[in-house]
């Protein structure tokens, strides 16, 4: 092969891998991986796919298709850096120096504290490797696996619905419904995608709340958020979080990063947080949100139900500035999805 | 000529009309109005447009470019139907129907209590009249003059900028800048094109404002809001205001419907309220807003400085539901334009 064609065999090689990696489960301990190994002539010899925690990684499920030494001297295109630690399967690392293979190409950097070290450990054994290959792709991809591989805790999304002037109900607390079925749609399907789902106290003694998510009809939707309650009062034994077909999480709440902590731990790699105001806020006060949810209804309350209640701003200089990703009319609402501000 | 020809002749005039209407001062006691006068030909005789208070009105203005007599038998294309009161100057219908023209066509009826009945005046006299030719145009056109006209008192917009959670300032008071400088520069546009612009003592005592239209470098723009402040307490001698180009007006703010009704009797036909939040918050509650700029600023700030107060809403069947006319992104800020729903 050419040299352009090569490298276009490898970029369609890596776009091939992502398309595998996203047939993987989208929430769950893992990252979802795919790989490609072709030969020196470029043809695809196998592909492969992590199909979640305790089944093969991308890398191993490949070579699995293979006959024994059917993989040397090929080239391995894979999403993630293989890894390099002995989970519940193998490190990959090994498996591909075993294999023979002559170089391995990734899109994304494995930043895990015990699975880095693939690419070191491959150079080290001859392999050739090449990283980063079409690495705004792989992360957009891997998105809030790859922060909380970074962060050490989960992606925190902050999601609230209020009037346009910041209000979440009426005075009297009544607030069905602020936003229209738009953004409940939309609100369901990103409870599905979530790996938890976080309130206070205060929301499930108010609404009693299903935490479940649920498409137009009701229905539940294939995956779950596992629910998880902050808070110190009782709830009572009638509460509709029971009936969750996830079991319910309680935490105190008093230490909100050892709360993400604990469910970092459990593999949950991205939480949705449903409020109500104060944990919303505490939340913001602690700097502990990666993503806002903001759904504006077009309508005005005033009053004192504020959507956000005090996040320790006490002058103009201290404000929180976001960045706007985007910017949607939903139905009559408005979804405003920000992040917090880097500079 | 064929008549396809004439509706075409006749769609051209009414929209050269609108552009000559657009020549005339954009606030005052007056609407803008155009007029074409064509021959049955189709081709354009005369054309006028209204200069403000006190100056002739389109019809007379296009008249009066004509010889004695030329305009007998002619159409004339008018953006606003001819008025029938005697005002500073004669009834245009009067005039129309002593220049003997055979038709007139007009887009936008004339609602207003002394102006209107001036089609009927010439359908009596024997004139053909036809109505509301491209009056989607004409009523987008007129805007506030109409909807002052329908309502009797000036169109009111209230503006605000906030915080995403709905906060005008933090804690301490401290609010500059909340929005950037497009934001601010979209505000000066709109206070110079307002007739008034309107706030409470307590902006007043606070921020000392100078309530005038300038361009990104300070320079006064060429039309300037009349200042309208509302309260009791007594402003220091100093105040920025007394600086204003225009005059200002002092009222004491308890009676809304009177001042509106005051202003709209001094010719003043809408009023740009600037805050801050007790009286954006009082004009609300009393239903008197008819359009919202609301700029959302991609931050943060919580606390007890809210740009909207109480607006009298109990129970959430009795929030404001507004209808958004448009959403856009300003710099870095957002703009929505609403309205109050109808339904
Ligand atoms: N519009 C919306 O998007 C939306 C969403 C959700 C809820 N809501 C409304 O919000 C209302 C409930 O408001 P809320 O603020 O009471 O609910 P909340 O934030 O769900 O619950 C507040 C409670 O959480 C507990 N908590 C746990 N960790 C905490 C921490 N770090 N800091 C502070 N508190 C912590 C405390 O309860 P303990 O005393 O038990 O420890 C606290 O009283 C309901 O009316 C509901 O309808 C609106
Ligand atoms: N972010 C923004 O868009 C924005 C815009 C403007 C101002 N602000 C901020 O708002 C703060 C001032 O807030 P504010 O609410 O005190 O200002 P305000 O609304 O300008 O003034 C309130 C005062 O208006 C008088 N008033 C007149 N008619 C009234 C009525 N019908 N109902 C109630 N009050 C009436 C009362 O004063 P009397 O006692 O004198 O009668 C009242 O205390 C400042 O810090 C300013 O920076 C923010």
């Amino acid at each position: 092969m050419t040299n352009n064609a090569a490298v276009h065999t490898l970029h369609s090689a890596m776009r091939r891998a992502l398309e595998l990696a996203a047939q993987g489960p989208s929430t769950g301990v893992n990252p979802r991986v795919g790989c490609v190994i072709v030969n020196a002539e470029g043809d695809t010899l196998a592909e492969g796919w992590h199909r979640g925690a305790g089944s093969k990684h991308a890398e191993v499920d490949a070579l699995s298709q293979l006959a024994p030494g059917a993989a040397r001297g090929s080239t391995v295109v894979v999403t993630l850096e293989p890894c390099n630690h002995v989970g519940r399967t193998g490190p990959c690392a090994e498996a591909l120096i075993e294999a023979g293979v002559a170089r391995v190409v990734y899109s994304v950097t494995d930043s895990g504290e015990r699975s880095c070290g693939g690419a070191d450990r491959l150079r080290a054994a001859g392999v050739d490797v090449q990283g980063t290959l079409l690495v705004a792709e792989g992360e957009e991809f891997l998105g809030d696996w790859l922060v909380a591989a970074r962060l050490g805790r989960p992606f925190v999304t902050l999601k609230w619905a209020s009037s346009l002037d910041g209000r979440a109900a009426a005075a009297d607390g009544s607030s069905r419904w602020i936003t229209g079925g738009a953004a409940r749609v939309d609100v369901h399907q990103r409870r599905g995608a979530a790996a938890a789902i976080l309130v206070g106290t205060g929301t499930v003694l108010a609404d009693d709340p299903a935490l479940t998510a649920r498409d137009a009809d009701g229905a539940l939707l294939k995956q779950q958020p596992v629910p998880v309650v902050l808070g110190r009062r009782p709830l009572p034994a009638s509460t509709a979080l029971i009936n969750h077909p996830q079991s319910p999480l309680f935490f105190d709440g008093r230490d909100l990063p050892g709360v993400l902590a604990d469910l970092h731990g459990r593999g949950l790699r991205s939480v949705f947080i449903e409020g109500g105001p104060t944990v919303a806020s505490a939340f913001v006060a602690a700097g502990l949100v990666d993503e806002y949810l903001i759904y504006l209804a077009p309508t005005l309350i005033g009053g004192p139900r504020l959507a956000l209640t005090d996040i320790g701003v006490a002058a103009i200089g201290e404000q929180r500035r976001l960045a706007i990703l985007s910017l949607d009319r939903l139905g009559d609402d408005v979804l405003i999805v920000a992040r917090p501000q880097t500079n």
